[in-house]
């Protein structure tokens, strides 16, 4: 261990107690960046980390008004021009909180309990937050200056979509030119550590399909006026074939097959017998399509996530319902533009309207998929990080879940990304939000060596 | 006009005002026969019937009990063996009242407001019961006999569905026996008396379509795992052909075409653009089939009522559903076996099941259709009375709707049916619901002379 690891580990273990005494102010800010109501609160969340960096001696240190709510930048540029620009990603806004009746503590004041601390973003994503200001204060306080240049960028937005960070992104190209980007927005379990390193993007719809002015009585109209229940059941029932192939005219037009390489790591990665029982369902479905293993990552995919219409309680209501209207959320492959799989589909759906149903598709999310190196030197600074922290290297995971925020970052800026979590975190978009303690501290550790790493790649 | 109808008249013009308070009484009892805690209250009424029954002098009066709830029986046999016996069917139980904030009165606690009696029951169906009686009472005290044989039966289940009537009535065939089978439940509006000859059958179903053990992430089980939304959809697209024909497997096969009479009476009956207005739409549907008037009365119909499955609220969540459900009520045409039907529908909808998805669908109800007579002297005894009321003879429309009891009747008894209502109701199966006093006696009216008529048809 050199002197500058061991200097930093040892303020950060001395500290430990300040660090997360003073980590209940950061938590205190019910920065609910989903609900209009907080978006004062979220303002001054961002206002206060600007004050932290600020502090740490960063420069340029600004909330960056978009669209929507600011991001926070900051960078400390002073490492030298021969050594990397590391852009640092988390966010700062949270989940909402309800149900709050099911919360055994307020929600933003923390309390610590079991060696764990609870509140909302405890973990997601006010870890990263807070663990990357943390692990600054102790290599500058230790050593005097970071092993690497450094540029912050914390969003206001990741909860609710991220609707402005690709604007964002677009207009401050220049600004978040880096040589790698590390994202926080991550777990990390010291017992059994993971990597995401790629995912699907994402394409959401809700689809309105309206009949009659008002519910009609089926015995006067049955017969006689369509019923955009039927209508909206064709539309669902077309989406597939039988075997599970998504039949949109040119769905896998521009599905690239992956690699060799890729598909023995999918394959490796994949518990079909963990996600089967998980499911609770006796088989999986659409085996002719490809692998299991691909077709859960890999391969686009639509889902109706919820569906409506009608009279829904006990017994009978003998009408002809006045409207129907189902969600959806696509899955789409590496490659797969997500604006034109929203207009496939809307042109897709729509085309079922008649004279007496209309039909209207509005599209909501539009992501791309997202791929962080499986290899190379960043990749490589995190594992031995990580191995020399707990014994083991992080278990290389392809997820069929999207991160909109990567899939931005890969297309407009095409900087490397690696990741590294700070938690360990439980009820992550649930009550009792909580992070571990001791896991955030050993992450802390392990972000120590991290930076040293990253200090250490070529450029 | 004869002395036995003018004394009746007097009778009933001179009673006018103790009629309708003694009608408070009636309108007392919560007789909700679909709600189980109010079944001792419809019983309670049953027994206050058949003491009015007995009070005017029927013998055999009796609440009989039934696998549900009672009917009441009673029967004035002293006309003479050479005069018809005429069954008279209404019904005592009552649709349940809420939402209760929106009544103006108590909806059992009857009010005299604006020449109307508000109450639960007032006009659907009370003053079917109420009509009778007190008819009966206005012959009995007038002329000291009825010009026919009577046979009270008032059912307590109409509201519900009449579960246990078809078992009642075959049980007791011999003493239901009668020359016509007369039906007080409906309506009598002096302006434009109608008079519904024919409706459709119904059968009733609930699917449910079950999947994965809980919701599930979209994410990691898009593509792998089927989702119970999608056969839904595929079993409701199926039903329709983009005409609109039901697609079942010979769901047609027992359809009787109508005459040629009864075709130029439907079309005569229907009215297209009152009804395509009051549907709010630009066009019918489904006008290969047949023309609009029959589609709307005659053929067969298979409408989704409900449907529901996963998330159904603001913005999305991202999963595949446990489950999804729908209701669906088939109208059925002359001729077709509800029982045929219903396990036509039960295999077609069952026949979608995979080895990871499991459909059940649940038969409701299942009723015959029915026919009145379009002509004959029970018909004209009917019509001529009302003509001799209210200047005008009732219109005679056929409807698309069911009336299950009827259609028991048909089948069970093969009596010839009319139909005569007590009326003129308003807010029926609503809030404040009303009958128009004037009306009710207007009907009253009408009704000494369709009793008189009844009277003079040769057996």
């Amino acid at each position: 261990m050199t002197d500058a690891i061991r200097n930093a580990i040892e303020y950060l273990q001395e500290s430990r107690d300040k660090i997360m005494e003073d980590y209940t102010e950061l938590l205190r800010f019910p920065s609910i960046g989903a609900d209009p109501a907080h978006a004062d609160d979220v303002r001054a969340c961002a206002d206060w980390i600007v004050s932290q960096l600020e502090a740490l001696g960063f420069e340029n240190c600004e909330s960056i008004a978009t669209d929507g709510l600011p991001v926070v930048y900051g960078e400390w540029l002073k490492a030298g021009a021969d050594k990397p620009t590391v852009l640092v990603y988390a966010h700062y806004d949270v989940q909402p909180v309800d149900p709050l009746p099911l919360w055994h503590s307020e929600p933003f004041e923390a309390v610590i309990r079991d060696g764990k601390i609870f509140a909302r973003g405890a973990s997601d994503n006010k870890a990263g937050v807070w663990g990357n200001l943390k692990l600054f204060e102790a290599l500058l306080q230790a050593n005097g200056a970071l092993p690497v240049n450094v540029k912050i960028m914390f969003e206001g937005e990741e909860e609710s979509g991220s609707p402005s960070i690709e604007a964002f992104v677009e207009a401050n190209k220049e600004r978040l030119a880096a040589d790698v980007l590390l994202n926080c927005d991550g777990d990390f379990e010291p017992d059994s550590p993971q990597l995401v390193y790629a995912g699907r993007g994402i394409v959401s719809a809700e689809v309105r399909v309206s009949g009659p002015q008002a519910d009609i009585h089926s015995g006067l109209y049955g017969g006689l006026v369509q019923n955009p229940l039927h209508v909206a059941g064709k539309i669902i029932g077309s989406f597939h074939d039988e075997s599970g192939r998504v039949l949109l005219p040119g769905y896998y037009d521009s599905l690239n097959e992956i690699s060799a390489t890729e598909k023995e790591r999918v394959e490796a990665g994949f518990q079909a017998e963990e996600m089967r029982e998980g499911a609770g369902v006796a088989a999986f479905w659409g085996e002719t399509i490809a692998p299991a293993s691909e077709r859960a990552t890999v391969y686009p995919t639509l889902d109706v996530n919820g569906m409506w219409g009608g009279y829904q309680g006990p017994g009978n209501k003998t009408i002809i319902p006045a409207e129907a209207g189902f969600k959806i959320t696509m899955r789409i492959a590496p490659d797969q533009d997500p604006r034109v799989v929203s207009q496939l589909l809307k042109a897709h759906v729509e085309s079922f309207a008649t004279e007496t149903v209309s039909v209207a598709c509005s599209i909501g999310e539009e992501a791309w998929y997202f791929q962080l190196d499986t290899d190379g030197p960043w990749l490589e600074a995190v594992q031995s990080a990580i191995e020399e922290t707990v014994g083991a290297r992080a278990k290389l995971v392809r997820t069929g879940g999207s991160i909109p925020i990567l899939g931005v970052f890969n297309r407009l800026i095409g900087v490397p990304i690696t990741a590294f979590g700070y938690g360990h975190g439980e009820g992550i978009h649930s009550p009792n939000e909580s992070l571990d303690i001791d896991a955030f501290f050993i992450s802390l550790e392990a972000a120590v060596r991290l930076y040293q790493n990253l200090g250490a790649v070529e450029k």
